[in-house]
């Protein structure tokens, strides 16, 4: 009797999930990039940034909770797969921004990573030694890495319908997000406050900056605020 | 009948560990380093060496299996604390060197972590903003870190009775492995050929470098790796 009873929840369930529900974004498309970068100085050593991947991964768990079709490509983070979501996993942000261009086209994109704006110029193969540093370290000479928003931000030919930035800001935040929107020509900035917890922390404060708005949202915790922006995007790309 | 005979195999269980079984470290105190070390470039950004911690917790673990007590000084990882083991969790370089002069005196000093060698010269307290470097990045200037494994072979009072420090190497591992033990007058070098998939990795394939003898030991699991390790420790502070 417990088994069937455990067998009728289950069914249940189920049926609320997969088929009663409302699945707005039924046949879109998402691509989200997730995590850090890491930008290899030499074999041991590394360039990167502070991500834990909870806010990019929350947000592809509640695109495909709507019935997104969700790709999320993600650095190195130590997080399981979202149920339903397609995941790619990198390191450096060469190789995410070939995994993006490879995933599109896509209907939105949403780019949470926390991308290495630069690399070291040079990889050794080897291990540099210290103790051949006789005059101290070398300066570590950097370059440009792509900026994989503004690339697709400025694509041509089959641009998502809605490009969604994030921004990382320790001051000047709402101002500082702004500029960032112009300047990548996305849609949509979600600035982030990182002077407090927010980094590897499980709340956010997101201001959400469009074209002719500037929300504030209200301390949440990162699945609830992920719900929030992914209900948001069904209604820019749906209507409903 | 289940449940008396689930609490005589609790029982007898304990009674092996805790009373029967030989504990030839105890009273002997155990110092170990492990994880990489974070150096911040700003409030986002920093350098850091890849290390997955497994093989200095599996050595703690080892240790504290043996009946020392033992401390573990661990940079940011993904593991459990060992039962048994205080772990004291650091970022920079600096702040491991702070955190094993407070530990100290101890029997033994085992340096696994993979400490940054090089630190940026200076820290930025706000994020750096990529589109205010119009000639591009500038290069990252560097310092050097405290040598932790130095400083403690070279105390002139109170230097644990045996210092032994980790090499990983791409090239020439027995060579650099024996010139880092001269270097760093530490009495043994375990080293590490890192050419393969040992970051990260559960195996690892070691070689033993003491004053008098090298010992390349098979390719072992990290706890079996460490155990063997553990065990030469014990033969070196107490005869047995």
């Amino acid at each position: 009797a417990i088994a069937d009873a455990i067998e009728e929840a289950l069914k249940s369930n189920t049926h609320i999930d997969r088929e009663k529900k409302v699945l707005p974004l039924k046949g879109k498309k998402a691509l989200i990039t997730a995590g850090p970068t890491r930008e290899p100085i030499d074999p041991v050593r590394y360039l990167s940034n502070h991500s834990s991947g909870k806010q990019g991964f929350a947000i592809a768990a509640a695109l495909a909770e709507l019935g997104a079709e969700v790709t999320l490509i993600s650095g190195p983070v130590h997080l399981p797969c979202p149920i339903g979501v397609n995941r790619i996993d990198i390191e450096t942000a060469e190789e995410m921004m070939g995994a993006v261009q490879d995933a599109l086209p896509s209907d939105v994109f949403i780019s949470v990573a926390a991308v290495a704006d630069w690399r070291p110029a040079e990889c050794a193969s080897l291990k540099v030694k210290k103790d051949k540093q006789t005059d101290g370290p070398p300066p570590l000479m950097l370059i440009e890495n792509p900026d994989i928003l503004k690339t697709v931000s400025h694509m041509e030919q089959g641009r998502p319908e809605l490009v969604i930035g994030f921004a990382a800001e320790t001051n000047d935040v709402v101002e500082n997000a702004r500029a960032k929107r112009l300047r990548k020509e996305c849609d949509w900035i979600v600035a982030n406050d990182v002077s407090g917890d927010v980094m590897g922390g499980d709340h956010n404060v997101m201001i959400l900056v469009t074209a002719d708005t500037e929300t504030e949202w209200p301390r949440l915790d990162k699945q609830a605020a992920a719900r929030k922006l992914a209900a948001k995007i069904s209604e820019a790309l749906t209507g409903h």
